[in-house]
């Protein structure tokens, strides 16, 4: 191994590696708390990277399964496994319930977080009767092959985590823990890894310890879906892709980080330097200089998941841009985010930036191909008394007739055509109670500086 | 026949068919002139419109074709065939030496127009020497069958000047009067052309009397040119599209007048109402309203032959359009015209609309997909030191970088570009001599009313 690598794998780890003294204190936790639920007479099964010893340093969480017979019904598991998750976590420092596909308890024991999920006890990841109950497989199976490894799970997970690509969850878009634990299994090293990425391609498909082949197309992964640019099969669930929330952006950023890193190795691919902070003049001067439209669609929602709140949010924007390209808006860039509650009254930002934000009273509006006499002759007569620029004329064979905008500025579209955006539930209630468009000085004056300059850099 | 198209008929025949008085007339000076041709021991032949009696009355011009043995040299026949028709000429009001393939000479004599073309005697249109040895072929075909049908020739030539779509010239694209003639000999009348046409579709071909089929391709026909809307089979020559000049949209424009006049059939199919007359005040007034961007580019030509300067024209036009448009300037439409001298200094016009002249300081440039890492690789490289509005960042599994523009004005494109765009090479002189961009109201003082008015209403 080259030195200088060696020498960021010692420093990485010095700084990332749990020391005895953390682990003993968690393990210590983690019994005890094993103890309380065996105490309701029923078993557990710690799992997660504090049962496998891959947890980065001062990020230990605690999942602890409490686990059931499949005798039970899915609304018995509900109501008796959430009445003695909830009676464990009375002995918490404190403790609420949060939903997943089924509600579980999230607690603070001794300033730990801990997570007490009910779930079925089942043979086989074949029988499983909730995707929660697949955690335990995933466990047994990561234990039976990780002995070793487990330093390299770290360096992975921190080099993510800094390249912004670490976390499967629905605002991310990237690896989970899991599937870094597979890569690092089926590459065998932290370094092999990163050099097999280097050429990756999307459309990999890998499955662990076995073999890696590429396809062109989502058949038999997610027929239909969103392409999906890696397909990790999962070794306990053939037909289940670890890595299905992983986006092909955040799949090809980190290919492209572990190009960087392997031809300018340095620390600083682990721990970056810190963003130096702006102030309003900068950002207002930055979007001055580009000459660009920005607008910013704000509103607010209640304190809610985030898994269920970014997709909603993400699947708003795609149709907000849709709307504007439809309608001659040409869209450079955009961004969703929940900034922090408490910053603004909107918490909810939706930024766009647009070549212009204004389009000229003429429209043209193309029609039937002139040999479709049919429905050539609808659309002549539909023109016929409107109040137009032009007659109907013939270009490349086809009809067209310069018509008058309906909304010359993307603004006033936004305000009034919002709603007939494809909203998720919870958002449309919530951009229907109240949601601002704002644009120029009005963005800088509401909007988080940071947020607006991780924009505009990219 | 309906008894509204019969009056219309007769009344637009009335007013278009020639006198026998101006039969005669023109009859005796052909004859007369082909004497002197005849004097100088040449023999001719009258050609054209006048030989077949389908002019229009006033529109009559004379073709004389001087024919010359095959044993003259092509550069022999240009000199003694111009040296005999300059001779003839001699006697005529005036005359100048015009050029197409071959030089002729255009006179007046007694105020009609006389054109006196050298020509080769050959035994069959395979043996042709120049374009201008078809003629008398095409002559003799017509003569041979368009006897009682010269009145339908009539009406679908004023029809089709009505249309805007009479002439093969490369200012039109429209339909030759020859080109007229083989449709009204192939379907048989005027009110039988224009009920087919309603039907027709590009890809049309027609064997006159024999066949109509359609075909997909240009294959056969002009391999690898422009797409040929119609295939006019040459009866004197199977190789040659008689309608190789006419344009996908004069194409459609035919079909469209045809649809409309057998709808409401009218005089005014055949004499236009003419356009009222716009003031200046009225233009700046529509240009404003659009708040669309217009930008003329204008210079001057000398006293050029229209087919020549038309295609250069066209040309030009394709070739900033498609510059305009990879520098991301959204056109609207275009027009290029030659306006009759003295009007303005400068004589050519490319009129360009667009969405707008300015566009912002940022462009987004899309670079190479990430996988391929050595396009990657010098991508980034580029523009590591460059003066760049964000990193090199990924979208849509790319790299793309936002960097600066280096034409925010269409204007300064033009002025600065121009020069790098295909031009031919009489344009190209005359626009290195002296090319000026005209913007918003210098459009309006210096550009005639009537063409900025057809270019708005369409």
């Amino acid at each position: 191994m080259h030195d200088n690598i060696r020498t960021i794998r010692n420093t990485v780890l010095a700084r990332i590696k749990p020391s005895p003294e953390e682990r003993n204190k968690l393990a210590e936790l983690a019994r005890r708390i094993a103890g309380y639920i065996q105490d309701e007479g029923v078993s557990c099964e710690l799992v997660g990277s504090a049962a496998r010893k891959t947890w980065i340093s001062g990020e230990h969480d605690l999942d602890l399964f409490l686990m059931f017979p499949t005798t039970l019904s899915r609304e018995e598991l509900k109501v008796d496994g959430l009445r003695i998750a909830k009676s464990v976590a009375n002995r918490a420092d404190s403790y609420e319930i949060r939903y997943a596909e089924h509600p579980y308890v999230h607690a603070r024991f001794d300033g730990y977080r801990v997570d007490l999920v009910p779930c079925y006890r089942i043979e086989s990841a074949k029988e499983l009767k909730s995707a929660v109950d697949r955690t335990p497989f995933h466990n047994k199976y990561v234990l039976s092959k990780i002995g070793g490894l487990e330093d390299d799970v770290l360096l992975l997970k921190r080099f993510m985590k800094c390249a912004d690509v670490y976390g499967s969850e629905l605002r991310v878009h990237g690896f989970s823990g899991y599937l870094c634990e597979l890569l690092i299994i089926h590459y065998g090293s932290f370094l092999e890894a990163l050099a097999f990425a280097c050429d990756w391609r999307d459309g990999l498909s890998i499955e662990p310890g076995v073999s890696t082949s590429y396809r062109d197309s989502n058949a038999g992964i997610a027929p239909g879906g969103v392409w999906e640019p890696l397909c990790m099969i999962d070794p306990t669930d053939p037909n289940r892709n670890v890595a299905a929330a992983l986006s092909l952006d955040q799949f090809y950023t980190f290919v492209d980080a572990a190009r960087g890193f392997l031809a300018e190795p340095s620390i600083e691919w682990f721990f970056a330097e810190p963003v130096p902070p702006v102030d309003k003049s900068e950002i207002t001067g930055a979007i001055a200089a580009r000459g660009t439209d920005l607008l910013a669609v704000v509103f607010e929602i209640p304190d809610m998941v985030e898994d269920i709140v970014y997709p909603q949010l993400y699947k708003m924007e795609q149709s907000v841009l849709s709307m504007l390209a439809e309608r001659e808006f040409a869209v450079l860039g955009s961004a969703a985010t929940v900034l922090p509650a408490g910053m603004t009254a909107e918490n909810v930002v939706l930024l766009i930036e647009l070549v212009s934000g204004e389009l000229p009273a003429l429209k043209k509006h193309i029609g039937p191909p002139v040999y479709m006499q049919n429905h050539a002759e609808r659309f002549k007569a539909k023109f016929v008394a409107k109040d137009t620029f032009s007659g109907v004329y013939i270009e490349d064979g086809r009809y067209v007739v310069d018509i008058r905008r309906k909304y010359r500025l993307a603004k006033d579209l936004l305000e009034s055509e919002l709603s007939s955006c494809a909203l998720g539930k919870q958002l449309r209630e919530c951009v229907r109670a109240g949601c601002v468009v704002l644009e120029r000085d009005e963005i800088t004056d509401a909007l988080d500086c940071e947020f607006l300059n991780r924009f505009l850099r990219k």
